[in-house]
């Protein structure tokens, strides 16, 4: 199959967005972005082996991979639009492309997001997606903006997609409830779009927790200058975790595990009213400790800081 | 390194471009697009030991990933702004990225590209280069508008990037100015972007030649619906090309060899005069022939159709 008919044939979908004038099949798309909008522009990689393991379904993977950016997009308080993919894959496997192309489209879907070009290469199974969307003029989210004091959130319950990891890794009781919603929760993260749309203008930082609350608490603080303490007893505590794994495990999973796609928020004392106000019919959203002057990012088990040997995915270590 | 010493190290620069509000470091940038003008978006992704040989230096790497990206958006008549990188590399090499960055910052400050973003990644040498740019709203170049009786053009001297590839693959005469010439076209590809502005609303038809001559032709007359008769004795000769290889593999190379990075366009005769005078200043631009009724592409010598039978590079045929 050519690289042409293969995108005919698996990747094409009539676009119904007026504001993509020219879609796939030419060199590149051309898009109309309204004058009260600023465009938001990322991408994300997810790898065979380091990212997914070898065995994940197809379909699962496509869902995956456009996940992984929108919940960037969901950081910014943007709204989804448009996709390119980059698709790099070892042998050209027409059912293991339609599998592929039914999680993609089905989370598209879902987002009302528009595929509008892409590549398809031979290589290591390696699968890029460059998402742009758009975001009102007056402001959108970013890590560096928050302050001493301010609450720290997290929207539902971390360290699940990495206890989800571990089942399908080490087969734990695959076939059980438990095992079954943890498996989903890693391979099928949920962006938080919905949640970063309610949080413009409100909350003082953002950002989508991918390496693990610690690693990327500390990029928030970072980020903003400040430090964090937070209570590990506030964190939100998982049924379906504590079903196949130590108490210790889980709160390894919760604060280094990474892949949970959770937002991870903050909000000046200030706003704290107005904000869970705000937020309250959707994703459950947790307070889990507070923004301190400095630069470190301290975890309390009763008031006492514990010691943190493992903070999360690093790459490259 | 972590991967955000490794950004911060090597592909921060600083942004002077004020339409970038947001750059790297964040979980995605944040773009200003002027009213009166459309965004462009593509992605292109080079693989090792498919787009370039195992042991290509690693500024000529960057180079190329920006190259290939640059060339779809001269092939839309745009002005490149910004780039986004997703790298994923098996390890965390300095020298290796140094060099990288290097060669792509050297293609992206002459085009005064900006890169607002990216993701690096553990895995095999794939490197996907998403690029932004933008077009006046009164129009852009794409491959669906040619009729029959335009007249074809092609930029530069094709064949000249595959022979390089054949150079440095059999390892002939590596030392001659052939041969360096001859390498330098394949590993450094210059983008047309000044001749794809000057041919805005002027050409009836563009795009860019990676894949060869007549699969890429191919690609145009299927999009415009056309048919195509071109005349080899008419396509630019090389030089460097008749040093070190017979005329039948010149051929072979021009029609079929791709990777070279040439606009391939189509003027209608109205339009000749005017268009031969706004790109005379620029690169070589040659008549290689007429689109026609139908749907065939035929290469003649003398009048006489030839028997083609390698139509360029099909990714997974």
């Amino acid at each position: 199959m050519t690289e042409f008919e293969l995108i005919e044939r698996y990747f094409s979908r009539r676009v119904t967005d007026r504001q993509v004038l020219q879609g796939i099949g030419d060199d590149a798309a051309v898009l109309e972005i309204p004058a009260d909008r600023r465009l938001v522009a990322a991408v994300d990689t997810i790898v065979e082996g380091v990212h997914f393991p070898t065995n994940t379904a197809p379909a699962d993977i496509g869902y995956r991979a456009l996940a992984v950016n929108l919940s960037d997009i969901a950081a910014m308080g943007a709204q989804p639009k448009w996709i390119t993919l980059a698709l790099s894959l070892p042998q050209s496997d027409t059912a293991w492309l339609e599998s592929f192309a039914t999680g993609l489209f089905e989370l598209a879907n879902r987002y009302d997001v528009a595929l509008i070009g892409g590549d398809t290469v031979r290589g290591a199974l390696v699968i890029s997606v460059q998402i742009l969307g758009l975001v009102e003029t007056d402001g959108w989210l970013t890590r560096s903006n928050a302050k001493p004091g301010d609450i720290v959130f997290v929207s539902g319950i971390l360290g699940e997609a990495a206890a989800g990891l571990a089942v399908i890794q080490r087969e734990i009781n695959t076939s059980s409830d438990a095992a079954t919603y943890l498996k989903q929760r890693f391979l099928r993260p949920e962006p938080r779009i919905e949640l970063g749309r309610k949080l413009r203008m409100h909350a003082s930082a953002v950002l989508d927790v991918s390496d693990g609350l610690l690693a990327d608490l500390g990029q928030l603080c970072r980020a903003s200058g400040c430090g964090a303490h937070i209570d590990i007893e506030a964190l939100p505590a998982s049924t379906a975790m504590r079903k196949l794994f130590s108490t210790q495990e889980g709160e390894q999973f919760a604060l280094a595990g990474g892949d949970d796609y959770e937002l991870l928020f903050t909000v000046s004392p200030d706003s704290i009213l107005k904000t869970e106000a705000l937020i309250a019919q959707g994703v459950r959203c947790t307070p889990i400790g507070r923004l301190t002057e400095g630069s470190e990012v301290q975890c309390c088990r009763g008031g006492v800081p514990m010691q943190i040997t493992k903070r999360g995915y690093v790459h490259f270590a």
